[in-house]
């Protein structure tokens, strides 16, 4: 299957069978996130993977969409709410040491993201974090469609109650939205054979071709 | 070259060589876009695609990074400001049409679109939009890099300079990335041989396993 066909394939799978992700399967969908690009390279988001289903049971009241037990793992794309000077430490260190590289190289590179940090406020700050965890939601989306992993993004649950309950404030994270892995339930859900929807080139794209 | 090969071959390309990407490589690029998957299925952006080299060099005092005019085409990704009645409308007919349903059959799922959207004040509603728009991004540099074309994503311009010389404001958009496709330098490009730097997995993901 192309990579066209496989993204035609994938739906927003409401129903899910309960059938587990193979962990290879998993480890390559994870990798493809850990690979999606972001601004200055930095990634600043973590993904919180729940496979266990006791936890998952324990997510629930937050989410409650059927797919939280039905289907086999949870991720969890949390953006950084802050991102503090070891972060950024830690990032250039790990290009230093990747690219063997003296970090004095790296000082204008390292003085351009303390700069861009700074010149946000909380809010904007959380909204480019934020855009960049997206980004990797995309790329477990596509990857789960090329492993023939059935994906569901999901925006519609309560940050507030899942940051409670992963404790994830306190690690400078919030929840910004979540992909479920899993199979669907072609019995049970009414969109496992309906025709994709999707808004019409000529209206999506505009063009500037001349 | 399999899916995560081609995700660890591509990088933000800093210099291109003014080598034209294929149209049909084009058109593939842009098909992975609009099956990106989107909050609702909404699609709330538009693509503005840009070969024309005249209005790229047009764009030059907006974006200012090389790749602009060393690259073939612009991928300008445009958030919706707003959400209106006639763009609901439409994707229900959409729905309606594509699936053969009533449109009687989707009132429930209209009305929850118009109250997620009436739930929202300007900024949040731009940063949901946004945020759809960054998913559409990821695919572009996914579909990129499965063509073997290369992307380079960027935030780094003037959203008020580029929305004035596009006259987005006055359709209900602001550009929020762009991503320029050509094919690397390797001679000018002092990335093109660089490893790829990504956060170590045991510290991008958190794991719930047992």
């Amino acid at each position: 299957m192309n990579y066209l066909d496989a993204l035609t394939w994938r739906y927003a799978t409401k129903r899910m069978n309960g059938e587990a992700v193979p962990e290879e399967k998993l480890a390559n969908i994870l990798e493809a996130v850990r690979l999606a690009p972001s601004s200055m390279g930095l990634q600043p988001y973590n993904v919180i993977v729940v496979k266990d289903s006791t936890t998952r049971e324990k997510l629930v009241p937050a989410i409650n969409q059927p797919q939280v037990t039905e289907g086999s793992a949870l991720l969890i794309f949390a953006a950084w709410t802050k991102v503090n000077q070891q972060q950024i430490d830690d990032y250039i260190r790990n290009i230093a040491d990747t690219r063997g590289l003296p970090p004095a190289a790296l000082a204008g590179f390292k003085t351009n993201i303390e700069n861009l940090v700074k010149s946000k406020d909380n809010q904007s700050l959380f909204s480019w974090t934020a855009r960049q965890a997206y980004i990797g939601l995309g790329y477990a989306t596509a990857a789960a469609a090329f492993e023939q992993v059935d994906a569901t993004p999901m925006e519609g649950f309560s940050p507030e109650k899942l940051n409670a309950l992963l404790d994830l404030e306190a690690k400078g994270l919030s929840a910004v939205a979540i992909v479920t892995l899993g199979y669907r339930n072609s019995e049970t859900d009414q969109l496992a054979k309906a025709p994709k929807v999707r808004r019409p080139a000529e209206q999506f794209f505009h063009y500037h071709n001349n």
